[in-house]
């Protein structure tokens, strides 16, 4: 199914056209016909970037890489009476008529629903090397439901194990006074220099999103907010984050920033923000590439006025 | 903190007025400290079910019962001068002037503020009792960052491992036709007879919440929906679920109800949940009680009008 429903500019890494057929991969015996199905088709990853050939996703057919067996692979799901998986060739990964390339790059470049594919692949495919053992009881796991589950192989455990989403909250905080509308950006230290985001961090146990947002904005910038609202998600392959993009609204613009998290942290003007976006190479800063979600709720309050 | 910034009606398991404390809980001298004050105080649980007294939570002083030493603890935060831990005292606790009790049912009780920190110790200390292993290689994990992570204590892989938060869509579809307004509710098998509640299910790797939205209603009602809209957001400590309350718009009636996850699914028209909602016994029918996230999203649907 294709659930390209997000209102306004798209997101990169949505949009993924395929049918997850959550009902489809737990019957083993459909899967296993699948895998040796010729209309089937594989995505190889290599230190989980994918395979690019002319500058579009690589799809390759079992035979091409002599089979899947032995190497992790996970269904993503099927398109028409076309399965698609993803499969790990590991770090010494090399096929002829393309290359391997970072999903950042290649975000950059992919129609919107191949890249969404590749976040697909790569965070499932991650989730299953991190995972070969049960946290349970420490004995070795098995891959089930076609990669949607991995299984205890213990007989007196049998824990059944699911691949993580972390939802994390980003938030860009406003501000009005007489003088105009303020955004607040910070920098962490491993940005590049001169770069700015909104602010973010992961949900934790026992809190709304809300409450996320309140507590992070809190904790690095010593400010308060009111109103905090939704404004739209994106799903994020690094590893597998839900990216959970907000609004709210400050009173008071003195700033205790957290100096463990950051080294720095402003303010910036409507007039500044909308410069930046505009490719304004003069300013002192600059802001998340398009394909960040950062980028999006900068975009739409600039435009908001 | 105190973070009650919801809007509307305050949400069960939200609420949670402790600090957590995010940087000093990365010194373990000063969680050491914390751990030996006669300020701080410790909730005990048996089987994640929290210590009640007097119909409040049972908190208590480390000499209370002999020092936590040898059981799984966690920092939940701090209030004013005092740290607030949980401590997991096994299937066997006892402890004499009160009872442990299920959070559903201290949830009918207990001020907001203590259900959250129920739902906060409760799905940390579940995750704890789950991780107790590196699921990279099979190691013993050790406990660190005052609970907030798991370390493996194999020199060669030392992986660093964090509690779950797992995203959960739940979504009110509503449709409006000549006759009037609905709304679209199912069955779980595993649901009391007569009990109907909103479609839900986990965000997967690769999906925005808006995706998750349009494909959990494809699967499981058969149905295309638009305008997909976040409404409010719930801890949920089952073990330790995020859920994420959507509204979509449907403009088809059709149901294809997916058998596999569901035994009932129907329209139901804003009278009869406005009844339902007033308490009228008459109908053949019930919604979730008011410390679910369902119940509220259905009661802010019915006084739409």
């Amino acid at each position: 199914m294709n659930t390209m429903i997000s209102a306004g500019n798209p997101l990169t890494f949505t949009g993924n056209p395929l049918d997850r057929a959550e009902n489809q991969r737990l019957d083993a015996d459909w899967v296993a016909a699948r895998l040796l199905d010729p209309k089937s088709r594989l995505l190889p990853y290599r230190n989980f970037e994918p395979f690019i050939r002319d500058g579009r996703l690589g799809w390759l057919d079992a035979t091409d890489i002599g089979g899947i067996a032995g190497f992790p692979w996970v269904l993503l799901g099927i398109e028409g009476d076309s399965a698609k998986f993803a499969v790990d060739l590991g770090a010494k990964a090399d096929i002829a008529g393309g290359e391997f390339q970072d999903a950042r790059t290649v975000a950059a470049f992919l129609p919107l629903e191949e890249s969404a594919i590749v976040a697909q692949g790569k965070s499932l495919l991650d989730w299953h090397a991190r995972h070969g053992f049960c946290a349970k009881c420490g004995a070795p796991t098995r891959l089930a439901k076609a990669g949607a589950q991995r299984i205890c192989t213990a007989e007196s455990c049998k824990a059944e194990h699911f691949p993580r989403v972390d939802p994390v909250a980003i938030m860009l905080v406003t501000r009005t006074d007489a003088r105009g509308d303020y955004c607040l950006m910070g920098r962490q230290p491993r940005f590049p220099p001169g770069m700015y985001s909104a602010l973010a961090g992961f949900i934790e146990p026992g809190e709304s999103l809300e409450e996320a947002v309140a507590r992070e904005i809190w904790e690095e910038a010593g400010l308060r907010v009111r109103d905090v609202r939704y404004m739209k998600s994106q799903p994020w392959p690094y590893p597998s984050s839900l990216m959970i993009g907000c609004r709210a609204i400050a009173d008071d613009d003195k700033l205790t920033p957290d100096m463990n998290e950051l080294d720095d942290l402003q303010w910036f003007t409507r007039d500044q923000v909308k410069a930046v976006l505009s490719g304004d190479k003069s300013l002192n800063f600059f802001v998340p590439p398009r394909f960040a979600i950062a980028h999006h709720l900068l975009r739409d309050w600039a435009e908001d006025s």
